[in-house]
């Protein structure tokens, strides 16, 4: 056992009563409220380098081995091939996420479109023959009906699913595996119940399902289907391991992004900004195929559908708004509403991530209570919804319609600008065009150039009120959401709303107010920049509005960053995923690495016991032991390395032990295949139950040489902490072994894991190091 | 001293004959003829993070302080001003580096487009006048001119300043200082250079030169301007480390693209993934900030001088094509057309950079033999590029005018698509519409749309042969010479060829086919994909080519990988700068850390007498020493860390020395200042010869352990190197010091530094591993 505490971020129950008692001293109220919602969590992943020179079969398990570039000129053939299979996999594997990300994208709209096409087109239908209420209960119902379907879904048979996933993807590939968050059961509901979700009318979107989508089809094709059916698998060994599946994951996540937004490029760098947590040059190149395989299909199958078999998707199906500004010149009064724009911008959007924040935290006591009391939360926001979309236009005054003759006013058909409502012939009402409709065709009326009379300052403002609002109260119900489209939404109102109040004095047109408004709601809430930059570009194909949107989003971003984080960070910090940053905290400067190590060690001979080894798995949950090497095997006692969990399970199943402590060597494996070693799947290794001991072989050795990496990463215990995370954070280890500074000493003084890093660790051995900060 | 043997990365002339000799036998010819071309180099740079958790002033001079996000929280609150000091200072130099980036590129363009603007319209006049002979003195004679300048200011000035810089600028960002590479006077002659070179008419960019530039901008203004008039000083010591120059220098190369190209985004991009070798975040956002003063600044010159205040500087000044492909669908045999494009595109990138290299390398050996042959180099170039130029359209038919009364031709003033030459009223000549333009306007006019006729395919064949030659003869030359347009040419002309040559099959405009041509040229040169879309985008401002384009650049990436590699890397490797790999090389996974460390290693006491320190740092060049607690001061022999040679320097330079061997502890230091360990600029710091030790002070003693990091990065001496490598490079390491495995031996095995990695080192002491490999 690496350490003697008993409750780890290895283990289950992280956060349960046991720990908050222990440390109960050092953690204040603001802690306990901070107390991650998330409590079941599995962590096996192991440590991201095992073996040293050493060839042994443990060694091509190991990503060094399967890693390209790395053995690209191996010197035997029989590698060579191996090397080919490999390469040949991973842009097959690339080339078919693009594919099934770019499928389940199109799919996704389709449903939408068709869905929430036909429930407005009947509410239309409904109110264009006077039947007020009848048409309510139409629209009420359709989005009850969705929502429930949706919920039903969400919570009985995937609670992973629920919410964006961007914050799990982005723990995931900072090395936390969160419970079931890839499984493929999460991956089904992920898919129908954002089309179900978003079809219901919620103020959520489709984004953040996209890229966890797109994740969970990576790991799903990565880990080659299920293992009932056997298929590929012999191939698939090489992406058995930490590092491959994390390089699928990240072009999943960027191919969810190309989807949602048909923005390739944007995708590229959503992956590299706000996904990734260590990134390589092959990577940029991996992922950017995978995008383009996205945009390809997504092409070919709009191009399909534009001759009308694909029911009410249209060609608006895919958001890609053509915002055909043509500025070629701004005043200087221009930028400065423009960074007026940006400032209120950034504020409105960090007050965003603190409600999303609050409602956040109460939700998930309703939620807590079980799968009924999600499905009526649920009910509630849905009817919540439904009442607003359909309550507030009759706020709004009928407007005459533009004289212009090729605008169809009022609109008869799914999409266009000019809903009647209940207006008379001849007029329409400005507030419905918005709310009756799909938030994407919201948004697209939003961002509309030329178009300066058709939405009034009264009617943007409520609308700008009611979506700010209900954005915040809708992430957070158990369906899955996607926050890019709230925030967007509102953004864009509030961005129309300026455009109309200082229209006299500025020449910019409303719709380039509305992308600048929404630019600047998402720097203040994602605190991303040229990836949102990149990402607006593709989706309104003018690059000249390139400066302005920079500067909004530098400003808003900076603003806001003054109050809160941005939103996934708060979000993967309150769901108490053990996120390491990229930047030591001040306070770790303040300590040493062997500070923060809390004993007793408990640790393994070369040559162990195999009773020893059970009664040290049974007892804790820890994944990484360090092995110690004593007389008579060597002179001294010196660290001869570390050992895994999921190996030494694998090797006391293999059973070969024997009666002295001595030295088998490398006969041990010959019993074993060389994959048999390999990372299993999530919830698919060697179980401690599946181990069968007899009591007389509890007395027996087993030699651990073969199966220790011997060479693990060390720190002296002196070292500062900062600089031990620094380490720990850029090599993406999960175990880090402290070596005393003076020799004569026991050669190993404890092992630093991830949960040794956080602050609830830290801040509970040294209170006072709080205070301080 | 930290490894016996003499030569080494850090010291001067490592390459020179006594190591070749030395180790004479395991270098093969092939390797000679790989003698590094660059002789001359120092490296006095720091490890990255040389200081623990002891508070004491050395610490405050190391990036881990000056870091923003790490003392953002510090608890006095005179480090809090000290913060908010770095924090303004750090983002006023950024846009200060934007600034001036955006100037230089703008004064570049000005600069050429008069320049060159003036020789056209000179020759064009006489040969309006049938006066061919003396057009031709007239066009050569002012090529000729201004390329002896350039070449003149480069071979005397700053050899530094010729050819691109980006090689460069990626070894100084991966860690390796180059001679002189970011000096003043390399920035003086990289702009006025680069003015002159373009302006001669030779078949260079000015891309890389600006990259170059910006770096050189960001560190002259970190460095706040000479030493001479302590400009700002006092603020900039934040900036005297490793980490804040790179940061510096890398938004500065940022900018360089970005006004090169007026591709803000594209610049990001490149700085990402060609340029940088370490990456965060935050510098994400800082170099983006940095781009977008760029294309902000230029906006408002450009706009400025639209007025016709620039002279001949007109719209089309900075390069902007619109390739308006309005291309909505493309079928099958269009995008066959592209992948087989693609294919040849990425075959001919390749051989390009195959000549390039093999003509470098004949040119280093004219150009060594001193400043004239360069200048003669230059003058054979610059006559042979005129002859082209001006004979080459000879050949070429006249074609009569088109018809379209809107298109001026034949073109009488500055710029314009038809070039009377030699041809009757009403005719032009094709081809001197490509040779007697900038560089800029033949990519405009071969980029053009609806334009099919313009080009014949004879002109075309005969440009595209001519430019690919020229521009493999022409870099090399000591004039600064970007790679960029040449290959854009030459691979433009190419897509238009066969463009043009399929025309009947393809639905596709050749204007795009010429834009597909160039990125399949750039991707099988410059080996980057995301950054090139993007700046291929920016550059054309046309989003829905964005799948063929990504397409063509991955499939010429691809084909082009499999025969060597990007001509940079190949440009730096042929320089012999020891560039760090981002993965390790196959054959370091058969030795361990301990195999390539070379002894005998000379360490220091934890209290040395002062005349060791001086004969250590004077019979070797090394830059790190370890050093070595014995009794009585520890228990045992014991590794206390690790000092500097630039420390030593400035503490032997304060003389607090003592009798007896004890420790003086902190109070050595109150001599100091605070900031007098500061790293220095370049040939700024203390040297040996401004020590003037007294022959009796060498007999006494000094306690170094105030200035030795007490806990450096280790390793166990039976690590893999691989695994060494990998903690090496991701760390951004200067020295890793090799502790031994079994105890009871001296604390200390050697310490790895950059040139322990090199194949060159380890081939030479494992030559068998070579024919292994």
């Amino acid at each position: 056992m690496d350490r003697g505490e008993p409750i780890d971020i290895e283990s289950d129950g992280m956060f349960s009563k046991g720990r908050l008692e222990r440390n109960g001293s050092g953690i204040s109220d603001d802690m306990i409220i901070r107390e991650p919602l998330l409590k079941k969590r599995t962590n096996t992943t192991s440590q991201i380098a095992i073996v040293g020179a050493n060839v042994c079969p443990i060694e091509s398990l190991d990503y060094e081995i399967v890693e390209n570039d790395l053995f690209k000129q191996d010197w035997r053939s029989r590698k060579k091939i191996q090397i080919f299979q490999y390469v040949v996999l991973k842009w097959t594997l690339a080339l078919l996420i693009g594919l099934a990300t770019g499928l389940v994208g199109f799919f996704n709209n389709l449903g939408v479109e068709n869905i929430a096409g036909f429930k407005l087109l009947l509410t239309n239908d409904l109110m264009l023959k006077d039947r007020y209420f009848k048409a309510f209960l139409a629209f009420a119902g359709c989005n009850l009906g969705l929502a429930v379907a949706a919920a039903v879904l969400c919570a009985y048979i995937a609670p992973a699913a629920a919410g964006s996933g961007i914050p799990e993807v982005k723990a995931y590939l900072n090395g936390v595996d969160a419970y079931s968050i890839l499984a493929p059961s999460t991956l089904f509901v992920k898919i129908f119940g954002s089309v179900l979700g978003v079809s219901a009318g919620f103020v959520v979107g489709k984004e953040g399902p996209m890229v966890h989508t797109g994740a969970c089809i990576a790991n799903l094709l990565g880990q080659g289907g299920s293992r009932k059916y056997h298929l590929t698998w012999r191939w698939l060994r090489y992406f058995k391991n930490d590092r491959d599946r994390r390089d699928l994951i990240t072009c999943g996540a960027a191919a969810g992004v190309a989807a949602a937004f048909r923005a390739p490029v944007g995708g590229v760098l959503f992956a590299l900004e706000e996904a990734a947590s260590w990134w390589r040059s092959a990577l940029l190149w991996r992922t950017f195929f995978t995008t383009a395989v996205v945009a390809v299909v997504l092409r070919a199958l709009i191009e399909y559908c534009w001759s009308g078999k694909c029911g009410l998707f249209g060609q608006g199906g895919l958001i890609m708004f053509d915002v055909s500004s043509a500025i070629s010149t701004y005043s200087t009064q221009d930028v400065l509403a423009v960074l007026i724009l940006g400032i209120i911008g950034g504020i409105f959007g960090s007050l965003y991530n603190y409600f999303v924040d609050k409602v956040l935290r109460t939700y998930s006591i309703i939620n807590e209570r079980g799968a009924s009391f999600k499905i009526l939360l649920v009910i509630t926001i849905s009817l919540l919804t439904s009442c607003c979309s359909f309550g507030l236009p009759w706020l709004a005054k009928c407007t005459p319609c533009p004289t212009d003759p090729k605008k169809q006013c009022p609109t008869i058909g799914r999409s266009g600008n000019y809903k009647s409502f209940q207006c008379s012939e001849g007029h329409y009402n400005d507030l419905a065009s918005l709310f009756l409709n799909t938030n994407d065709d919201a948004i697209r009326n939003l961002f509309s150039s030329g178009t300066e009379e058709e939405f009034s300052l009264y009617s943007l403002f409520i609308f700008f009120v009611a979506i700010y609002c209900l954005g915040i109260v809708t992430y957070g119900i158990a369906v899955p959401a996607g926050l890019f489209i709230p925030v967007i939404l509102a953004g864009a109102s509030y961005g129309r709303l300026v455009g109309t109040l200082i229209g006299s004095i500025s020449d910019l047109d409303v719709g380039l107010f509305a992308l600048l408004g929404a630019a600047s709601f998402l720097g203040g809430t994602m605190r991303m920049t040229v990836s949102l930059c990149v990402i607006l570009l593709e989706l309104t194909n003018d690059l000249l509005m390139l400066p302005l949107v920079m500067l909004v989003l530098l400003i808003s971003k900076t603003v806001a960053d003054n109050f809160n984080k941005g939103v996934y960070d708060q979000i993967v910090k309150m769901k108490g995923l053990p996120f390491m940053e990229s930047h030591a905290e001040p306070y770790m400067r303040h300590l040493v690495a062997g500070d923060v190590v809390s004993g007793p060690l408990i640790t393994f001979n070369g040559v162990e016991k195999v009773g020893n080894i059970l009664h040290a798995l049974k007892t804790t949950g820890h994944n990484g032991f360090p092995v110690i090497d004593e007389p008579p095997i060597s002179e001294a006692p010196e660290l001869c390395g570390l050992v895994l969990r999921s190996h030494l399970l694998v090797l006391l199943k293999g059973k070969k032990f024997s009666s002295e402590r001595v030295l088998t060597g490398d006969e041990v494996l010959q019993r074993f295949d060389a994959f048999d070693f390999a990372k299993a799947g999530s919830g698919k290794g060697v179980k401690l139950e599946d181990l069968h001991i007899e009591e007389d072989e509890m007395e027996l050795y087993v030699d651990l040489h073969p199966i220790t990496n011997a060479s693990p990463y060390t720190v002296v215990e002196t070292m500062s902490l900062a600089k031990a995370a620094l380490l720990f954070r850029e090599l993406g280890l999960r175990h880090l072994c402290v070596v005393p500074k003076t020799p004569g000493r026991p050669p190993i003084v404890g092992i630093l894991t991830r949960h040794d890093f956080t602050p609830e660790h830290i801040l509970g051995i040294y209170p006072n190091l709080k205070a301080q900060k």
